[in-house]
């Protein structure tokens, strides 16, 4: 097995949207994996797509050397603890690396630390690749390309763990974003979490106004891309911000001291504050398309914890990692420089 | 002429993208366009399509029975005052119809009130067919079809002169929604003009964080929604939000009661009440999708003013219109029935 690339055994426990979509993507690309799903569909799917299933998490871990939790938040605690248990049945330096997909990362790294014996294996992950669809069926082997993957490489997670998922997630595709656990938690509070609250609070009021359907009738574009969320996925909304509450309540305030000033300004009829307003806007939306576009030559640096954390933060992203040549406490990363377009 | 369908001699003021699509809509249907414009490439390409180009405002008022005027909110106010002056230039029996485009009525219905020598021959309109393209070269014949088109039908407007745009809008493809012109506001307000405030508001938050980068980096797929608006047109939702702008405000307050009461929600760990919330969400996005596909065979319905104002209050959509047979304060419209689908 390479430190980066595709692990020799990948180990898929859920084949959904994610984990079908990986299982999928690796083995196009000749690799091995051993999945575990309930879903009949899925199992008969992943069978003649060359996945090896399996009956059981326990079976999936002993199989693997890299094991891929994509089930949902609801239950990632309790197969978070049975994958626990059946890697610590294995001899210490034969113990797979464990990861997940979910969208909060601060609560699974705390359960993590609680019920695996050794907590450095765990890298806590969040593919940002989720679609308006699910199940084995919406998978496919290029979900991945283009998109982010936020990895925790916060303590205690040992740095040649973190890079054994880092190199899967670049290898199908993916832009790596190293994080803080509770950096993460707070970013996508603000830019996953809260459009979803704000879609469906938004979307309630039209039902609870005087006059229903005049605001259906006029809905216009603007409000369809406002709402689209809130008609997706029946639990994902709410599961999220159960999961990122405290977060997802602290942007909420933020937002509505925002909105607040705003609505002050237009009672007072201040035009060029209210334009001011709004031009901070286009900036910020501005910001996030031009991120899209960038692809320069990567730059390769050599970079500790400290350095691969300092890189997150400022919104780079990881296209390929290796061992540092001269330095066990650190990697190489090959970074996309955001300043030259594709 | 007859009072539906299209008038002898269309005048359009203005032919960027709403003005220009009319313009194209109706030599398309056989239909006569005089128009004027102060874009050289407007001149030129509608010149090019079989529409009369005149020097001024005058001009058109001076040609057609019914102008509509298809300028930005900012100049609207100084061409409804031309256009009306034009107009007191001509026979009472012969003044034409006056219609604008604008997304904000009572402020334009007070202006007529003020600067028209007749209020009653002024029919504030908003069709819901804007797009992220503007100008002449955006525009497209097709533009109307399907797509909502608002007109005030409270006092003062007479019937006959509302029935005259109506069959326009109708001709080209529009669904009319007749309207209070207050009701219309308070609706926008939520309904389009809101999700431009929250658009704004969000994608500032982002650029003001202690991360920025790692929040442009994270934004997903929920976040483009919410903030699309604002990359748009980078004016319009400013000058829609200040020519609304108590509605708006009061629109403002009304969801950050909602977003804080979400928060303490969160705050307390209330999983009951947060579903709650999400799954209000999903019903009021579900009734406006349920809309957007029903199509049911006409209805024929004989209505006064008060019976226009409440079908439009019911989110209902007149398809035709023709004079009642047999009572001259009423009009014979035809409404789409919203129970069955297309």
């Amino acid at each position: 097995m390479s430190p980066t690339g595709l692990p020799s055994t990948l180990g898929v426990v859920g084949l959904g949207l994610i984990g079908g979509s990986l299982a999928r993507a690796v083995v196009e690309r000749g690799g091995t994996v051993v999945a575990t799903t309930r879903s009949p569909e899925a199992r008969a799917g992943a069978g003649a797509a060359g996945i090896t299933v399996v009956d059981d998490v326990a079976s999936v871990v002993a199989a693997a050397d890299v094991v891929v939790l994509a089930v949902p938040l609801p239950v990632l605690d309790q197969i978070l603890a049975e994958a626990g248990e059946a890697a610590a049945t294995r001899p210490p330096d034969q113990r797979p690396t464990l990861t997940d997909v979910g969208s909060v990362k601060v609560p699974i790294t705390q359960r993590a630390a609680e019920v695996l014996d050794d907590p450095r294996t765990f890298v806590a992950g969040h593919p940002m690749a989720g679609t308006e669809r699910q199940g084995w069926e919406a998978g496919r082997g290029d979900l991945f390309v283009g998109r982010r993957w936020a990895l925790a490489v916060d303590e205690p997670v040992a740095l040649d763990r973190w890079a054994q998922v880092a190199g899967l997630a670049t290898t199908v595709g993916s832009e790596v974003v190293p994080v803080d656990a509770e950096d993460h938690d707070r970013a996508v509070a603000l830019v996953s979490h809260l459009p979803y609250a704000l879609a469906a609070t938004a979307a309630a009021l039209v039902d609870e106004d005087r006059h229903p359907g005049l605001g259906q009738v006029l809905a216009a574009g603007s409000f369809a891309d406002l709402t689209r969320v809130a008609g997706g996925h029946p639990s994902l909304g709410v599961e999220m911000a159960l999961a990122n509450r405290r977060a997802l309540a602290e942007r909420l305030h933020q937002l509505t001291n925002r909105l607040d000033d705003l609505a002050a300004l237009l009672e007072d009829g201040d035009g060029d504050a209210v334009a001011a307003c709004f031009a901070s806007g286009r900036e910020g939306r501005e910001a996030i398309e031009r991120l899209s576009v960038a692809r320069g030559p990567g730059r390769a640096l050599e970079l500790d914890r400290h350095g691969l954390l300092a890189l997150g933060r400022g919104g780079e992203r990881v296209v390929d990692v290796a061992p540092a040549s001269s330095n066990a406490d650190a990697l190489t990363v090959t970074v996309i420089d955001p300043g030259a377009p594709a």
